[in-house]
């Protein structure tokens, strides 16, 4: 009954949920810091949503699509909404690949741009990293005359690291006019790199480049589900078309909306995680591990000779939940979302102690 | 950029929202009854859901699984969710077709079918309806061995008419084990004819059959997007390969658990539909139309000769919203949804009033 491409789909490895834990062990304090969430919680309550429930929801006529037009100074029809940015990158898939076709990114990368690549049929090329970070050249020698899509996570998840404007151009440059390239900005309101792309200014120059963005991360609705594309509008007006009608939510909507206009929760946000990066960083000094610089919510931590399976499983008995790399193939590193101080110095703590005992 | 299969995409019309009229128009009373949502609003307030709102929903973590397996008597694994139960069609589409493949339907049916079949790159075969209704005669007819999917409505959506479970076990014993036939049973709980097919008894013997069913009918939740689908847990472990993981928003997954608790709002709603479906059949009597029986919560009303998108646009200046039956190539209907008792007789008033008018 199935066709053969689903064979070679392997699960996504979510991060662990504290329901989860909570039924596995019977534990009942909790910390997560494994989906780079953010722990001052969502920037609106959702319980102060006005919208109809039993009606379905109007995307076109909410005004969330308005407020993010004035925001980011683009056309409304520049913009797409999908159920978090995972379905827009589905959406990019369904409307661009044919069969035999290549979607190329990195290694060590978000695993659903592999995942774009089974459902529709594509073949997944994943170009070598570099020092932890995507690799332009090695990206630019990846690309063949059937490559439709370029999927880039800027800032990398799980890595942290960036690629600056000057690569993305190369990059641009480099690509044929006929190749879709998204740039995933999930975590760009953390970013402080002077030289981060300003993408919406290339959008303009470039016909063939679409960037991603959430309302999961820095704005903590990542329960709601809504996250937006932008590009040209030729290239939203195909995508349109390969689109569910009712994809997002009411309540998202809603609760999108009222959070885009919360600027000081926005700034609250980034300084406690500056705040929560410098002191992880110093406290991880003394460990035998490397960590790239992160201009995400969270950091990659590669130890030398750790195993970041075992390490996760004990602090799930210390009641902390972190992310082993494994699904990224990788055995000795594990992901941490910056979380308060309190959660930061708790991790710190159990860290140590769990390490004693591998 | 973008494959030739989107090409042949004619954009979903759905039925216009109040926010959209209340723009265009200018008004302040509507009644919307155009998309077959309840007209007593949502089975449970999304305001009293307790949910993190800042933390990716964990699905498979949450009680509505086996709320939903312990209703429905099957094992959880039998289950899989969806963004509306559109999403269910969607994955169901991403899961089985290969380039070449066929998915039936019937005609004048919901428009997601063929939906489906475009973005999965599908040819779309519509088997000739029978006197409103789905022919099954007609599906077996159409049957090859490239059909991968026969999408049944059942009752229909828009004319409201059923097939029976006689009928039904013909069809299924007419299709070959490689095709998966899925029933969509969005309006399953107004149903009261004895002869609408048990179909979760049939899934035991037929493991190329699938059930969806929704929360945004008769429980009331359009906004919050949740669907459900049931068959034999080989079925369901292909379907949640190609799902994405976090797909159903948590609100959706918090309210829908509470609303399947609450039998006296769906015996309400059952009752309210009944009274108001005989009061607007009484009522269009008299008029040139023909209504086929209707197992839904709307009526399909096909005029001699009055033209229904004239007709609709002459009822939205009179504030209420119905739904012309354009899309579905039917010029001369509407499909209205049944309401409380105050919005029928508001829609029967103003129905004479406009008919005048054209």
């Amino acid at each position: 009954m199935f066709n053969k491409k689903i064979d070679s789909i392997t699960p996504y490895t979510p991060g662990q949920s504290i329901e989860s834990i909570k039924q596995q062990f019977g534990l009942k304090n909790i910390i997560k810091l494994a989906s780079n969430e953010n722990p001052l919680g969502p920037a609106y309550d959702f319980k102060r949503c006005n919208t109809i429930v039993e009606h379905y929801p109007d995307y076109n006529a909410h005004p969330l699509i308005g407020e993010l037009a004035k925001k980011f100074n683009v056309n409304t029809n520049q913009i797409i909404l999908g159920n978090g940015s995972d379905e827009l990158l589905q959406i990019v898939g369904l409307a661009c690949i044919e069969p035999g076709d290549e979607i190329l990114s990195s290694e060590r990368t978000f695993s659903e741009y592999e995942f774009v690549a089974h459902i529709t049929g594509a073949k997944f090329i994943k170009a070598p990293i570099k020092n932890y970070t995507y690799s332009v050249e090695n990206l630019i020698s990846a690309i063949t005359t059937k490559t439709k899509i370029i999927f880039i996570a800027n800032p990398n998840n799980p890595t942290g690291t960036y690629i600056n404007e000057t690569d993305v151009i190369k990059l641009l440059k480099a690509t044929p006019k006929t190749t879709l390239v998204v740039i995933d900005e999930a975590y760009a309101e953390y970013v402080d790199a002077p030289d981060y792309p300003n993408t919406l200014n290339l959008i303009k120059q470039y016909p063939n480049l679409m960037i991603t963005r959430t309302f999961s991360k820095i704005y903590g609705l990542a329960n709601l589900r809504v996250g937006y594309g932008i590009a040209q509008d030729r290239v939203v007006n195909q995508l349109q078309k390969v689109r569910q009608p009712f994809n997002v939510n009411g309540i998202a909507l809603a609760c999108a909306y009222q959070s885009l206009k919360n600027d000081a929760f926005v700034q609250k946000s980034i300084q406690l995680n500056n705040e929560g990066k410098n002191y992880l960083i110093k406290n991880l000094r003394e460990l035998k591990c490397t960590i790239p610089p992160s201009q995400g919510n969270f950091l990659y931590i590669d130890f030398e000779s750790v195993n970041g399976v075992q390490l996760c499983k004990e602090l799930i008995k210390h009641g902390v939940i972190v992310r082993s790399m494994k699904s990224f193939g990788q055995n000795n590193a594990i992901r941490v979302t910056i979380g308060t101080l309190k959660q930061n110095e708790t991790f710190i703590k159990e860290l140590h102690e769990c390490l004693k005992k591998l």
